[in-house]
This record gives structure tokens, C-alpha cells and sequence, in this order.
């Protein structure tokens, strides 16, 4: 009998990543699939499904099926109430579609709390029992740890930690309130400060030549900028770092947590934003001064999701 | 043998309070004596050992200390680090003390924490397992429970809600950062509000007559002025529930609860500001919508920290 191996599905608005993962963590192959939004979940499952014999020359036989999903995620049922990004998709069973795609157990969760638990379980939170993984992208997601276990809340709709409000004046969110922390960090908020910075300057971004109103004009190439020395991008990046670290300053006061990962696509700017946001907090954090807080890049990567959707998959086999 | 009965411990910055609770959580008998601040910890251990006789006609043999102490209390070593109003106090070895006070076995927690587990044990929080205590006072403090746990954190300083970022740009807090919700609905918070619209209509809160200068300018005073037609008093207490509101609803967020109590001295404010607290709430929480959250004034009243000591000293017994 071949050994067993765990599917994470990692479902965005964007693209769906798969994972098929060890029962220790280790990712044993990748695919990548654009999102079809038009599609109904059934048919997007069927996709995926199509997918697997590229997949499988990891070898190992399917287990279990792990799904983490953009949005408002019910996981005890299974069901995918409503997704900023998937806005067709309501209360979606996702559990009961990947069980029946899949012919074995499925589990499902928000994707950032399945990013934090990979995070916890191989990643930057491995050894510690108090971790907060924070993850940047469109949205600004999370996921917590508290002794040793997921902070799930009555419905599972805890960590949703991009919408603290950290400025009640602030500019709108898309989840309809003001200020919260997603409307600084999130993709549309680093975009919007990039923008409001260029047109006081009349100007371009340095090195890459992208000019304000240019599609090009994305997180990433905000952080290249950044990197290369560009002025405007550097005050973009620098105003992001004091938004994440102000949240990050509550989530301190809130939880004394041992560790905080940054993850997500634009997570590659935190190497640049670390020293800021690490003063914001202190300044800001009333627990800080008194309790070593490691604040640290996420170690998965885009792999972060999908494992931590497999493991919660394993670790339902075993229950 | 008497059954056995435990001693709950407030200690605040301006009185000690004490309650003989019995082990199903039911006050038998209180006392009350000023904080001496200048006092040592023991000497202020022996005052309380004063006040057992005049306690002990409730009858009950004393099989434990609960201590619930404002400021940063390291539970596990059972040390006060520090307290902002009890400034002389630091790294104050509370449970030695207690035990060494009162021969019997003792533990220690934030007072905040105290009271969100009593609430959480006999009082609005019973029967629940996803539930924030939020409690008003000169400071700003709360204690949270997942699943039916309470949050403490790596050093035991989780919970400190009123020093959430709702406003980073807003007025200095006396933890030294900017805009925490203590800011807006701690006492000072409170007067300022008061203090800045008064000074504008050169006015005084009507009905009660206190001056914008006057010492009698306190929560209590606003609170009954409010509640017999006065607008100044009114507003102040709108822009309280504002503020109570957005932070609520980031917490929401974060922890997807079932119930939220609002505790302390200037919870009376509470049935007045409900409504807009809700309202603030639901506008701004993401989750909130998608999962019922019961908003409720505590029931316990002052007793809150005392009985959550003391229910603590009581589960530290039987382990």
C-alpha cells in the first residue's frame, strides 16, 4: 500500500494553488490553475481534479483533502459563506463538493488561517505556542495561535485580522468600514498611497518607469523600486510599515504572543518594512517593552496556504 | 471541618476590595479599604489580614487567594511587574506574599482578567465558550476566553483591550502611545471630552451644575447628567459608544465571539451607549453581520474581579 499523502487546495480569487504534501509537511509537488470566477464550484473542482495526474508522480495515495478559501469560511460545516473575490460563490459546501470530487475526507478553512496553521505546524511558528501569522496580499488576512491551537471563534470567522480598524477616519475598506489595517497594506491601499505620492510629483516611479496610472503599477513593483532605491516607493513601503506595525502593536496588547510572521505576496517587501514596523511596535505596544516579541518573515511562502490546508487534513485523519 | 470557602482579592489604585466567595462563585461577605500606595506590598497584605475577622461571620474555612491586580501581572511566577497606578510596585512577588499572609495556597492575575473570568464563570459570559469581558474604569482592561480557555499569552499579558490602536493619530494614552480606545473611554478620555465641550459652549453640565473645572467633573457625574436630558453629557457619551463601538468591532473581527460584556466602575454609562455601540459595531464589523454577537452590560457588577480571584484560587485547588 503506497504511502499516504495529503491534497491542499489553496482557492483565491485569482488562481487556485494545489499542494500535495507529506503527512509531515513537506510539499512533494505543485500546480497551479487560474481561477475561473464565472465557473460554478463544481466545475472548478472538476478542474482541479483534472489536474491530479501531473501531480501524482510524487507518488503516495490521496488521504485527505485539505481546502483553504478566500472569505468567510464556516468550517465545522464546511461551507463557504460569501468570498470578497469569489462574489458568485455563496454558500458554497465546499466540504461536501471535495469529498465527492475526491472520493475520500475533506476539511476547509479561511485560507490565511490555514496559511498560519502550515506556518505553525513547519513554518515560522514551529516550537512556540503563541503565534500570530498576519498575511499581505488583495486582502490582509490571519490566522492565531493560542496555546497550541487555532483561535477559531463560535463560527470560525476569527482572524480576520486586516480589518482592525487602526484609523476610524481612515480611508474605505473594501469590507465597507474605514481604516482598517487592509485599507493601508492590502494591495488597493499600497496602490492608492503609491498613486497620491506620484501625482504630487508629477511623476514616475524611479528605475521602473512606471508612471502612476500604469497597470504595471502593482505591490511588487512598488517593492523592486523600493529596493533599487526609489524614493516614492520607499515612502510607500514606509508608510505601509507603520500601518502593520500599529496593528501589530494591538495584536501584542491583545494576545503576548512569542512570535508574529509576515506572509503573503507582498511579503517580500517586509524584509525592507522590518525595522520600521519593529518601532512602530515597541513605541505603540503597552506589552512590548515587557515581553520579547519575535517579529519574523513567514518561512512557507506561496506553499504556506495549501500546506496548512493538507495538515489540517492530516490531522483530521488521525482524529 | 468548614467547607471550604476562598478570598478574592481586588487591588486597584485607589482601594483593595475583598469578597469570601464560596466555591460555586456566590459572594458571602465584602469589605472595602483604601489603597495606601506609599504602603509596601506586605504592609498592605497585613492591612487586609486585618479585615478577615470582620469578614469570617460568613462562616467557611479559607482554603485559597485569588489576587487580581491592575497593571502586568506574570501569572505562572505570580509576580506584579508593574502597575501604572501603583507606581512603587515593581516586580512585586504578590503570591508569595498572599501565601505567606494568609497560610494558604494563592495565585495572581491582571484584575481585568480576574473579572472577565468570573464574568465567564457565574456571570454574563455562563454557558458560553467564545467570550470578551471589556472593562471601564480610570484604565481600559478585558480578558478574553477561546473555547472556553482564557487568553493569557507567553508571559500572561494578553487581554489588554483598552490599548488597541482605534485612531493613530488620536490622543496621547497614559501608556504613551496614541489613540488606544483607554484614550477615549478611560476616565480621562471621558473628562477631556467633557472638559473640551463645556469650554466650548463656556457652559456647565446642566442639571448636576459641575463646571467644566470642578473636581466633581467625574464618569459617575456624566453618566446621571446624561441620563437626566443633558446634551453635553449626552455627546460625550455618543462619542464614548463611537469609540467602544469601532473597537468592539475590531475585535469582533479578530475573535468571532458569541457574547461581549461591558464591566467597571462607568459601565452604568452602558445602557445609555448601547445603542450606538451596536450600531458601530455591526457598521464597521466584517463578521458581524454573518454571526450573531450578544452585546451586554457585566453582571457582576464590582464584584466581578473579586469573585474571578477568588473562582481562580478555587480551579487552582482542585488541580
Amino acid at each position: 500500500m503506497k504511502h499516504p499523502v495529503f491534497l491542499g487546495i489553496d482557492i483565491g480569487g485569482t488562481n487556485i494553488k494545489l499542494g500535495i504534501v507529506s503527512s509531515s509537511g513537506r510539499v512533494l509537488a505543485r500546480g497551479l490553475i487560474p481561477t475561473l470566477p464565472g465557473n460554478t464550484p463544481w466545475e472548478e473542482f472538476s478542474r482541479i481534479r483534472q489536474m491530479l495526474p501531473f501531480l501524482s508522480s510524487a507518488g503516495g495515495r490521496i488521504a485527505g483533502v485539505g481546502i483553504g478559501c478566500a472569505g468567510l469560511v464556516d468550517a465545522s460545516r464546511g461551507i463557504l459563506i460569501s468570498s470578497p473575490n469569489l462574489p458568485k460563490w455563496r454558500n458554497v459546501p465546499l466540504r461536501t463538493i471535495a469529498r465527492r470530487t475526491f472520493g475520500v475526507p475533506a476539511v476547509v478553512d479561511n485560507d490565511a488561517s490555514a496559511a498560519a496553521y502550515g506556518e505553525f505546524i513547519v513554518g515560522a511558528g514551529k516550537g512556540y505556542s503563541h503565534f500570530i501569522c498576519i498575511t499581505l496580499g488583495t486582502g490582509v488576512g490571519g490566522g492565531i495561535i493560542v496555546d497550541g491551537a487555532p483561535v477559531r471563534g463560535i463560527k470560525n470567522f476569527a482572524g480576520e485580522l486586516g480589518h482592525m480598524t487602526i484609523d476610524r477616519e481612515g480611508p474605505r475598506c473594501s469590507c465597507g468600514n474605514r481604516g482598517c489595517l487592509e485599507a493601508f497594506i492590502g494591495t488597493r491601499g499600497l496602490l492608492r498611497s503609491a498613486r497620491e505620492k506620484l501625482k504630487k510629483r508629477n511623476g514616475r516611479i524611479l528605475g521602473s518607469k512606471i508612471p502612476a496610472r500604469s497597470r504595471k503599477l502593482t505591490p511588487r513593483a512598488i517593492t523592486n523600486a523600493a529596493l533599487s532605491g526609489d524614493r516614492v516607493a520607499a515612502a510607500v513601503l514606509e508608510e505601509a510599515a507603520a500601518a502593520l506595525g500599529c496593528g501589530i502593536a494591538s495584536l501584542v496588547n491583545i494576545f503576548n504572543p512569542e512570535v508574529v510572521a509576515i506572509g503573503g505576496g507582498v511579503s517580500g517587501a517586509f524584509d525592507f518594512m522590518k525595522k520600521r514596523v519593529e518601532r512602530e511596535v515597541y513605541e505603540r505596544s503597552y506589552v512590548a517593552p515587557s515581553s520579547r516579541i519575535v517579529l519574523t518573515r513567514a518561512h512557507l511562502g506561496n506553499d504556506a496556504s495549501t500546506v496548512g490546508a493538507a495538515m489540517q487534513a492530516s490531522q483530521a485523519s488521525r482524529e
